[in-house]
């Protein structure tokens, strides 16, 4: 069930974004480096969950194309610039080679600011349909989660936590954030266009959250339980770095029970916000977080 | 009287700038990275278009702070990551360590991204005032003037360019778009915030690509003329890259000549949309910008 849905949307999604791509043409070098980052053979998680929760509110899922297609921009700019010799210095992102190996330092940086700027014109000139007020709100929700207070703020803790040994909060801090808070925009995002009862966007959101964290949680397990050539990138690397991993602090066996608490939380969460039947896909997205295997 | 004018209000811009910026603590580094990036010594050029513009259509520049901040953090995001090694490896910027020497690498494109990401926080959350259908248009303005098909385009088409002799209608794409598209922003920004009658937009956004245009030919002639002291950094630092300038293609007297007859218009274009009187700030602005020495 959640793999034919997954598939589908990830078609659909990836024609959405194709479409939003194609009218940028020059420079040329920006308009490719935005597509090869974008169509980076990502598994479209954060616009599937958009959908999927407007799915769930009985919301026309075209509405929430642009939204989707930004956020998937933001989340893309972040690898690119995560890849960055400054920052991970990673040649390789899903066995492809990373922007700034395949376009140059400069324009990689470039194509990263590109995508993080086009994102705002899309949520914005793209979402005309649903009027000024929800479009405001939603470029204020996503410019917060993606900013100093969100993802960037993550960022750059573990950054400087690389190669200390850092405590449980500050962790969180950047699990919750680094990750969590890009996995929380499509949800809210998709509550604020469908207009969802404030009991059931609480909720969601939590849901979102616990995903968020078992989604980090299972990287973590993954960088020494994966194989190269189903994670992409050299298994260990995280260890290479010295970052902070929950295997770090708790140890590989109970890692995996936090995970499998995580994961049957989030799965009665959004029972308790959709009903049994409506939560079908909800309930089968964490458990494919929890047995993913890149 | 723009001298006047110039200190009063980059003294109330810096003021709304640091309110907007003292909310923002943790991560440290990225909030005091944006705060001395974006207090960096500016003229603050873009923020004084706008609250010129707002009074000269008789509206309360209050009304304007937001966007005025937004596009200030943008032009400060633009400097920092154009000084990065992989750019322009600038070590000094009006005399002071560039944001990257100053907190590192990793650290200067943070920062930059942050600075980015929260302009269209400040424009969206910021402007609730204005009802969400101007929001939704600045951000979509915005946007568009700062990424591929604005700012971003012209600092690409730049860097593909050093070195090379490039035909003119190269060069003016690159300073059309590279300085051109953030000077007008401001000036176009203020006469959606305002409401201004079409023809004045027209008019008042002739004038910002005029300005805009003579501040780029006029930078290329400090290059050349002008003193470490006053510039900030090296003389000849556009040469030593091979960068394409005006006077290159034109030779530095026929350079002078241009930037004069672009004054001039912006001038008389000023007028026009404005009358004499309620444009003397217009005047005065565009006369500053071509005898600036720094």
């Amino acid at each position: 069930m959640l793999n034919i849905y997954m598939k589908e949307k990830r078609k659909v999604i990836d024609e959405v974004m194709e479409g939003y791509l194609n009218k940028l043409k020059y420079p040329s070098v920006i308009a490719e480096g935005m597509k090869y980052s974008l169509f980076n053979g990502g598994k479209r998680l954060r616009p599937m969950l958009l959908l999927m929760t407007l799915e769930a509110l009985g919301v026309d899922e075209k509405k929430g194309y642009a939204t989707a297609t930004a956020i998937e921009m933001i989340h893309s700019y972040s690898l690119v610039h995560d890849d960055l010799p400054a920052l991970d210095n990673d040649d390789y992102r899903r066995g492809k080679l990373t922007t700034h190996k395949k376009f140059g330092e400069a324009e990689a940086i470039l194509i990263g600011d590109a995508l993080l700027t086009h994102s705002f014109n899309v949520i914005s000139a793209g979402n005309i349909d649903l009027g000024g007020e929800k479009v405001a709100r939603l470029v204020a929700l996503t410019s917060s989660y993606a900013g100093i207070n969100g993802m960037i703020g993550g960022q750059m803790i573990d950054i400087e936590s690389e190669g200390k040994k850092v405590e449980l909060p500050t962790l969180q801090y950047i699990h919750t954030h680094k990750t969590g808070m890009m996995i929380k925009l499509p949800v809210e995002a998709a509550c604020i266009i469908g207009e969802a009862p404030e009991e059931t966007t609480t909720k969601l959101v939590e849901y979102s959250e616990l995903i968020g964290l078992a989604f980090q949680i299972k990287d973590d397990i993954l960088d020494i339980e994966g194989e190269f050539e189903k994670i992409g990138k050299p298994v260990g690397s995280d260890e290479e770095l010295e970052k902070s991993t929950y295997p770090q602090i708790f140890g590989l066996e109970k890692t995996k029970e936090i995970l499998s608490e995580k994961i049957e939380k989030a799965k009665s969460v959004a029972v308790e916000a959709l009903g049994e039947e409506k939560a079908e896909l909800f309930i089968g997205l964490a458990d494919f977080i929890g047995n993913r295997e890149n």
